[in-house]
């Protein structure tokens, strides 16, 4: 059963010619024969699963509406919580928690028609320094599984890049969506701040926390969108904004579309095959018709105010938890948190001001060009366990380089979509930023389409396991199936 | 020469039965005769304005088109920035600074046709703890001059009341428009946060800073927000929002109008004789056809959330002045800055997620009632000096129960409009406020403007002293007239 994207599945349980048993099926023995390895997942949840699929056949054939994602088995990250299965954000401190109620997007998807078929592995607490879960193990690159698959959502574009999910719901608070979607060669959105409803997904940095599709194509992240999308009364955080098809551009190609490169910034300290990729796609997008600007954004303020917002954002959520008795964290995220206590509120003030002039900044630049253009990650995949990579300055820290790029977007909370654009000559994946203005992701997965056609979608070799190596009965009691 | 307000005065000048000089020189006498005890001037520019005034008389009779406030004189709060006037926000720090641009209010004001006829006192930094301006004297409410004004906007508010001047632009971060307006008697308007432009006003706590009319009538605050609101491409903290003519709702009435009526919070502890004159309006809009909806909103994490974020971003904006040798500040205004050094990034990082909360609260409350109403203050103006005041539960600090009631509006950034409401027994002015959702200034004034009709406006019976006894030419040296 070749399936192509989640659009390409949903359309073949809409014709009849598979049943949403036998697409679960076949995921659950992916996932049995691959998962071991690759360790996307953080629980299974198989026969559940398969269970809700044979009820949708049920109802289906009893003559049920198709609801739009009818039949469609989907992981989704594991600090998304859902109703009756474990929701451990990647951590011991949480390991056993049973969340009494689903994310609000989470019920908007079964509302949708899909249904569960586990959890994502994940950076613990999305705030892990290294690719390492400590308790989990590393969501390993399906394109080299000796290298990270970045993070913090890692497990969910390992598992969408390898096919052991069709599509999964990440979440993004400086490039979580993003850099796993690049390193795995996949796509991965970071809406509007406030777009998608985070009410019942585990806070990192609440005003820079974004939920988003990682998906195969563009037009699944369209359809994702059309979906999660939308004001929650009931979420603090969320934007009281007119919504319009997400997919309603597509199709539109890419002609007179004012793209715009920043020398400065985006363009500083990157891996010289990625620059050279960006070009390379650059010429292929005026080829397309777009016209290409250049430009110098000033960011040079944005990562120390960043890191300030995120830190002491991180430490609120878990100041409770970590005076209590922080001794479940693991290290990296313990020394991480407790940074936090290093910034005063004078601090933060002055950099939620640099937030302010950013987005400011930002919206003169959307008076010029319709987009931004930028590699999402300054660097290719790392070995698992190296601390420092090789850029054009020398050997740098791979943690504080690896949201470099991508972080600026969420102090803006303004669109950014990571699109693959082939891999590099040692057959990593590179991914391209596409930014748009508030609230115009219409048009940033317009020209994402353009960039799908220049460089289509490549799937991994996966090393093929036995499925009796895996054991998928543990699945059912909710621990980890890896 | 009978001036009601600007409206009117405009009109005069327009239909030409009046000459800008005729007016400006009214004013400039009055300010002579009663500003010595009122103190409600910093800076007059008595020639320079009679100059300006005759600019004008002369270039309308050369045939140049009328400006909607062509020709009329204004003063406006001091800390906004006029190019060539000294502007002292205040302060002694300041005490002698004189811009070389002007605030973007005043550039639109004087595009207008408005011509500068002084800079109106202010608490220091519009952060003085007492209305007593250690360096200009305590602007003295022109109702009993042994009482105070409130601030920080006070001489702003005591001008207009005492029609030293038409209307004045004042300045609002916990209150600081409406207390004023309440305790002399006048409107004030704090519009949407970012709804007119900050650009050239000193900062106070750049997230909670508006700027907005103080007036004697609710056309004039509609005439002004129409000159001075908009989109400022050059100010971070500027709002990008439509914009409709704020008074276009006027003459509407209140029929069929909900307005919303919280018991806790805005009625707790407040002085008897005003809730009673609040119960006494509701009933007035009442007959008018308003419908009243009680409700009970709790806003009791607010107090410490402002205090947070209104300290902290005060320390930001004074602290490299504050370290490098704060002994010009006044010892309250430096104490209070200095508060700022025990918060914490998580602190306001906490702080910040109130504020989220309390902007999602309003937004469910105006989906129930168009508006909300509530005193503007506790109590009554004090005594200047006074330290405490007798409230419901005993004597309490003047200082922090002063803003109790103003305040949360500055962290929701919703707009919120000082209505006078008659005087009290002893013949102190009674403001309420009414409160409306983000960006509906003009339905705030459409019933603010009912109770202008209900309560007309009153003038205070002022102390008479010679002309003589100012001396005018010293505005000349640009510095204090008082």
């Amino acid at each position: 059963m070749p399936i192509r994207d989640l659009t390409a599945l949903r359309n073949a349980l809409a014709s009849g010619d598979v049943s949403s048993e036998d697409v679960t099926r076949v995921y659950v023995e992916r996932i049995a024969r691959y998962d071991q390895t690759l360790s996307s997942y953080i629980t299974v949840c198989a026969e559940e699963a398969l269970e809700a699929a044979r009820e949708s056949d049920r109802a289906v054939a009893r003559g049920r509406a198709r609801r739009p994602l009818e039949g469609v088995p989907l992981g989704i990250k594991d600090l998304i919580d859902t109703r009756g299965v474990r929701t451990t954000s990647g951590s011991q401190l949480e390991g056993a928690r049973v969340p009494l109620e689903d994310a609000e997007v989470w019920v908007k998807l079964r509302a949708a028609g899909a249904h569960l078929l586990g959890k994502h592995n994940l950076h613990e607490f999305a705030f892990g320094a290294t690719n390492e879960n400590p308790h989990y193990g590393a969501s390993r690159n399906p394109w080299d599984t000796a290298r990270i698959s970045g993070g913090s959502s890692g497990g969910s574009a390992v598992a969408v890049a390898a096919d052991l999910s069709p599509a999964s719901i990440g979440t993004d608070t400086g490039g979580s969506i993003r850099i796993p979607a690049a390193y795995c060669g996949v796509f991965g959105l970071k809406p509007t701040y406030g777009r998608v409803s985070v009410r019942g997904i585990s806070p990192l940095a609440y005003s820079l926390d974004h939920a988003g599709p990682i998906t195969r194509s563009v037009r699944d992240a369209a359809l994702l969108m059309d979906i999660i999308a939308g004001f929650d009364v009931e979420d603090d955080l969320s934007l009281h904004a007119p919504l319009r098809s997400f997919g309603g551009r597509l199709g539109r190609g890419a002609k007179d579309v004012r793209i715009g490169v920043s020398r400065s910034f985006f363009f500083e300290n990157v891996q010289r095959e990625i620059v050279l990729r960006a070009h390379e796609l650059l010429e292929r997008l005026a080829g397309e018709g777009a016209v290409i600007e250049e430009m110098d954004l000033d960011l040079s303020d944005v990562p120390g105010a960043q890191d300030i917002i995120i830190t002491s954002e991180a430490l609120y959520a878990h100041h409770q938890r970590l005076t209590g008795g922080g001794d479940l964290y693991g290290a990296d995220v313990r020394e991480r948190l407790l940074r936090g206590n290093g910034f005063t509120a004078v601090d933060y003030a002055r950099a939620q001001r640099v937030r302010y002039a950013l987005r400011a900044r930002m919206r003169r630049v959307f008076e010029h060009v319709d987009l931004l253009l930028a590699p999402t990650v300054a660097f290719l995949p790392t070995p698992i366990g190296a601390g420092s990579v090789s850029l054009p300055s020398g050997e740098e820290p791979v943690r504080s380089h690896l949201t470099r790029l991508t972080n600026p977007l969420n102090l803006a909370g303004i669109p950014a979509l990571s699109v693959p654009c082939g891999r590099s000559s040692a057959g990593l994946p590179i991914g391209m930023q596409l930014i748009g203005p508030e609230l115009q992701e219409d048009l940033v997965l317009q020209v994402g389409e353009v960039i799908e056609r220049l460089y289509p979608l490549e799937a991994p070799v996966l090393r093929n396991q036995r499925a009796s190596e895996v054991d998928l009965t543990c699945a059912k009691r909710g621990c980890c199936a890896g």
